[in-house]
């Protein structure tokens, strides 16, 4: 005997992110406007850097503005990224009385955001989240696609949810208060994303990577649209995964593998830019990418102040082992996404942008870099 | 300026309930024959009772038709539905080589579905889940509606996620191996959708309750196909619960609280037979019931061999207390689900089933019972 469980539905999670600089008032008057419904209740998850200097005063402003607002604090840094830290936020909240009508403020740079993500998203079997995000990275990276995500000791983000926010906050004017890396860590995402899918973004980055390193304006919102463009296009095309969203992992097949080998010593971007040399390097090699395209990939890096190589303490056995953890390995194979030039992905058949790499191809790549 | 993600898509998460006994083989069939895509790597879940029972009997099947299945072993019983346990299972199946391209399936009754669902729907961001229920508590609870959740030391499934399955098979023959308390604990369940949304269940079971107790095979298919469309019915016009489906939680504001104060002594379905009886004491002072019909539930809850009286072990102080961690506290105020009669919701206003109770109303109750 047979049951039909018939569930087809139109799910509307469409949302706006908004791009400016000191968006506090905006943020505090959607919420109390009711961007998230009735809601009075907020959970401000922030870091113990980020707390400081944005994330008390968010909180400060969402009490005063009569909302009910309670302040969690994670210790800064990738190493908050786990399970453990994800039910610390939900005991404290639980503690501080917490149920379900309530909804997540995130207020930082990836970390955060993507672990308030996470907890919003299994929290009362979901309650809304809205993200301040206050990196270049976490706008490049934690605004569109809901991806949220922990680590764990055997593999990064492999413990998540796609996660969409309700709204999300990209104030251009913090990324004045980020240390000189962590701009630059973000601006490895932006690169990737000129070379994936935006010739003009990369071909302006050449000629403004200074610009945003000094953290002019102009340049800045203009990079922070790109990206949010760059990733929506990406993204829409394809929310699982299965296909053409592997394009944005460009760079991150070795990159991850050397942030968790380094053991977080290197930032998430400054990975990222080592693991794009990689696999630019391999196209080079497997005729994707033109010997000069990969060298002003190279010198676009340099000049944003990233590493292009791998740093001397990185042991490459480790390196190797560990790109099998990689969410592309199928079959016990790594596979990698390669650029196409500058501007476009390598396709290699119908939403196929993975491509088996054997362990000598890239082992050699790494043992040159 | 604003950047809109627009993200518009229609979600189907239809999937069939597979009713009958032995189920096994149309269980491996299906997952061979493309239920879940190409995917070959399959992760059964199952506790310490029903591994010996049927779980590895399931794994093995699946490795002698050519698929690839390890065994998860949780510990029985409801302490295991935790976050702990869900990253044991978590670590092991990594530890194991899952990553993205794997399938859960649960061996089990409600607590291994509720935790190998949850387990699903994080890992690698969601992958897919069968459902092999092994309990009738499992049939009633965890084939519709896609609850999946843990406990944590403050509060009951309020970590969680709505996260529909592929199939659930519902295997009659199963039930012939449950110990009679569990039998009777499914039973509560069963009950309770006679009372809030099935008149004719209802009066079934009161002609047929010991046929079930004796796992009399048209009456466990009956029913268990009454569940489901009770159940379904209910959830399809409300997957969030805000607000029809909070009458699945009838009886369940004290059944929940009684079964965390009573540290787990009492089975989640003697639970919620005592919390049944608490709301209909209170729904006939409050005039949502008569004597007489009360009297009939008490009677139906005593014939299923379920308890209808409070222990006296159970603190009734801690009790009340318990009762504010329920999911449907608002503003910090108790609210409950009331049977209208036999078959019928009390509704209080549009898509308003939760009426506000004063500790005192629902104190006296406790005292009685």
């Amino acid at each position: 005997m047979k049951f039909n469980c018939e569930l087809k539905r139109v799910v509307d999670d469409s949302y706006d992110i908004e791009i400016g600089r000191k968006l506090q008032d905006t943020l505090v008057s959607d919420l109390k406007g009711g961007l998230v419904g009735k809601i009075k209740k907020f959970a401000v998850v922030t870091d113990s850097i980020v707390v400081d200097l944005y994330g008390r005063d968010i909180y400060e402003r969402l009490n005063a503005a009569g909302l009910k607002a309670e302040l969690f604090v994670i210790p800064e840094g990738e190493k908050s990224k786990t399970r453990q830290m994800k039910e610390f936020v939900e005991d404290s909240m639980l503690e501080k009385g917490f149920r379900r009508d309530c909804c997540v403020v995130a207020v930082g740079g990836g970390v955060v955001t993507d672990l308030a993500g996470f907890v919003a998203g299994t929290f009362g079997r979901g309650v809304p989240f809205v993200n301040y995000a206050t990196t270049l990275l976490a706008a490049a990276d934690a605004s569109v696609g809901g991806k949220t995500a922990v680590d764990t000791p055997l593999a990064t983000n492999l413990i998540g949810l796609f996660n969409q926010p309700k709204k999300v906050y990209l104030d251009i004017d913090t990324w004045k208060t980020l240390p000189e890396e962590q701009l630059s860590s973000g601006l490895a995402e932006t690169i990737k994303h000129g070379c994936l899918g935006d010739k003009e973004l990369f071909e302006y980055l050449e000629k403004n990577v200074e610009k945003v390193l000094e953290c002019d304006g102009e340049a800045c919102e203009y990079i922070a649209k790109k990206n949010c463009e760059v990733k929506y296009k990406v993204v829409m095309k394809d929310e699982r995964e299965s296909g053409l969203r592997e394009v944005l992992n460009l760079g991150h097949t070795v990159g991850r593998a050397i942030e968790t080998v380094s053991d977080y010593r290197l930032y998430h971007g400054e990975a990222v830019a080592i693991g794009m040399v990689a696999q630019a390097r391999l196209g080079e090699k497997l005729g994707f990418i033109s010997h000069e395209n990969e060298q002003r990939v190279e010198r676009l890096l340099e000049r944003a102040k990233l590493p292009t190589k791998i740093p001397d303490y990185i042991d490459r056995k480790a390196l190797v082992k560990k790109l099998y953890t990689d969410k592309k390995v199928r079959d016990g194979k790594l596979r990698f996404v390669f650029q196409k030039e500058i501007g476009e992905m390598m396709c290699f058949g119908e939403n196929q942008y993975g491509k088996e790499i054997s362990e000598e191809q890239i082992a050699e790549i790494i043992t040159e870099m």
